[in-house]
């Protein structure tokens, strides 16, 4: 045995064909392919690349987009058995019980050959939103919406959520949000994932694995702490001291600082060009304005001052897109999930499909 | 970033108080004790020390065991959730659903105190049997029964289970099979619900995580495989051909191998100390003599002929117990984890208690 890393820092755990950072430069691929050429596809496009490897040709997208429009439904038995948690749950919470009760009515859940496997992850991607969109509305006692076939996932699940048509530049956005969040290596969701495939868990549990690990407040959970803060701080003269205040109490500001990128997240830049569109959309630029000032100041803080790296991450102004984009807090970290399920599912596959139980030792002390 | 090693062999992820694992010469401990000296303490005295860190005095142990007792109720609302997935599923799926469901009849579900936690972990300790038992009789019609006050953890739920009250060896072999069950240091659902854990995510999503990744075969799923192969081999006249036939079809043997002990597995045992009592209150040998056969055959193969360690691991002569206590394979998994939840909740607060985020790096390839 040898010396211990805390946090795993730098350690490499396995070998993988799905993603690759370069966190010095600021360089994040899916297969090979840079983020900021991604951004510009579809969801389905992305979703398609990460389970199968390629970018889809048009035959090949067209027949996975109509086998996702397909399994977007959820039965009615399911729609009732979500209504009775209507008692004030967090919605993650939620979504971890609905998706365990979804894998009741997977007749395939059980099994395991790569079919069965396929057949899965198509569901699971279909039905994520569907349900993340009807959890929060019985949460008010509203039914849930049909999905519209006219639109992408992302456009779709706005609409679940509201009943209403989004804009164009909504609908990019919210695209935009999923294929951004949909995969990044080993972070804590899939490599907790990754195990449970491991001992040859099935892809249902190791799903709701990554879904328990992405509900932390370090992880997946950070976008609704930006959220959160940015209601908190209200306006952009309250930004300075709020952001001093915490550094002094030695509190971390949400959606800030990254273990692997020491850099700029290129999905952060991203994501502010998403947001500074719908703040002019929107006529209104105050969260934006508000998030640039934090930004602006975290970077005289540690970069200037200490020289010490701390830039916005994923969660940063991906959370300024879902203020544009009227989402409530409560909802963020689903949404993440709605995204990530897709690179869950390719790392599960990947683990499966070249197998060895991941199983470190603990040092006793 | 450093070489790998395939399933993080011998890698040392993180420092620990809870277990201590000597793989070379069979030796296990909790909390620096022995597991031959804990096999003959009571499971409410082995999950105090897990999760406390001391043996309690007399004092204390009979506090948590009345805090266990009088948790080990679950509300009627909860029952009639549980009630909904009577439709086939798997055990260890509805024991999933049916946590993740807990967590949202408790009120401190989301509060992260210390204080908080204690409670919670009380909570989960209490209700594991309560509901692996629940479900089961749902799946059969049967309304659940109420817990026995008299009885200790193991024998109360083995009354749970059946309505009958266990002989004085049952109820025995039942805390044996849970304090051997209860911890063993950085094994797959263990480590990834100390990833989970290292986000900052809750209790109730670290245990489910665990779960998620105890149900593969690999791992806790073995327990069964290995009540499957009883059933499958049936007489002891069958052992030889079937346990050459799998070999040679390079198909491995449930309940053997490990990737720490490369000597017997000092839990199998005493596992296998009570399976032969069990075998002689029970005036039937049958279950027991096919797993000593099973067992010499693969001593012949691997260690005589190959020269390579291959001992029996706890799944091995549990399932032999298990048949003994007439306990259904499919229930093999929930069980384990009823046993388990003890040393989950230590490593969440262990975790905790000085954490950081737990995220490697994969190698693009
Ligand atoms: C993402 C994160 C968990 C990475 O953690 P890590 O690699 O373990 O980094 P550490 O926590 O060891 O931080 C290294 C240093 O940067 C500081 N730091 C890191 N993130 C910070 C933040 N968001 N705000 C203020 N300081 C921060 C730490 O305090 C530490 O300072 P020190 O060296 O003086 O002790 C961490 O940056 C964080 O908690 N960020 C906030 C939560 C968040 O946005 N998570 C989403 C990640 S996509
Ligand atoms: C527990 C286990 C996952 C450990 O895995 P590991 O450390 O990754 O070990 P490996 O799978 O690399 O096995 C090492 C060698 O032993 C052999 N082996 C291990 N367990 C075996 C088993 N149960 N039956 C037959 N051969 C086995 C492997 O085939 C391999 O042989 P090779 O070197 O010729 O390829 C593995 O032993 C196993 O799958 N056992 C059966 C399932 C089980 O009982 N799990 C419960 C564990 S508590």
């Amino acid at each position: 045995m040898e010396e211990m890393k805390k946090g795993l820092e730098g350690v490499v755990a396995l070998d993988t064909k799905i993603s690759f950072i370069d966190g010095i430069q600021g360089i994040l691929m899916y297969r090979g392919i840079k983020i900021e050429d991604l951004a510009d596809l579809s969801y389905d496009a992305v979703s398609y690349l990460l389970i199968n490897g390629n970018i889809p040709n048009e035959t090949e997208l067209l027949e996975y987009s109509q086998e996702i429009k397909k399994n977007r439904q959820i039965n009615g038995k399911q729609i009732e058995v979500l209504n009775e948690f209507d008692f004030g749950i967090e919605a993650l919470d939620g979504l971890r019980t609905a998706i365990s009760c979804t894998a009741h009515f997977d007749l395939e859940n059980n099994h395991h050959s790569p079919d069965a496997n396929k057949n899965k992850s198509i569901r699971l991607v279909a039905k994520f939103p569907t349900i993340v969109a009807a959890l929060h509305r019985a949460s008010f006692g509203q039914e849930p919406l049909e999905p519209n076939d006219e639109l992408s996932h992302g456009a779709n699940f706005l609409y679940m959520l509201t009943g209403k048509i989004p804009t164009e530049l909504e609908a990019e956005a919210m695209e935009k949000d999923l294929i951004l969040s949909a995969e990044h290596e080993l972070n804590p969701s899939t490599f907790s994932l990754r195990i449970a495939a491991s001992t040859l868990s099935d892809l249902y549990s190791a799903v709701i694995c990554g879904l328990c690990t992405l509900k932390g407040p370090l992880h997946g959970g950070a976008r609704k702490g930006v959220m959160d803060m940015l209601d908190e701080v209200g306006t952009i003269e309250n930004v300075q001291s709020y952001v001093l205040d915490k550094l002094e109490k030695k509190e971390k500001i949400m959606g800030f600082g990254h273990r692997v990128y020491k850099t700029y997240d290129p999905r952060a830049r991203i994501y502010k060009d998403v947001a500074k569109r719908l703040s002019i959309e929107k006529q209104d630029s105050s969260w934006f304005d508000m998030a640039e000032e934090i930004e602006r100041i975290l970077y005289h803080e540690f970069v200037e001052i200490r020289g010490k790296s701390l830039y916005p991450n994923v969660d940063f102004y991906s959370a300024v897109v879902y203020k544009y984009l009227d989402i409530p807090a409560e909802l963020a970290t689903s949404i993440f999930a709605i995204g990530r399920v897709s690179g869950w599912i390719a790392h599960c596959m990947e683990q499966y499909a070249d197998n060895r139980v991941i199983r470190p030792r603990a040092h006793f002390v």
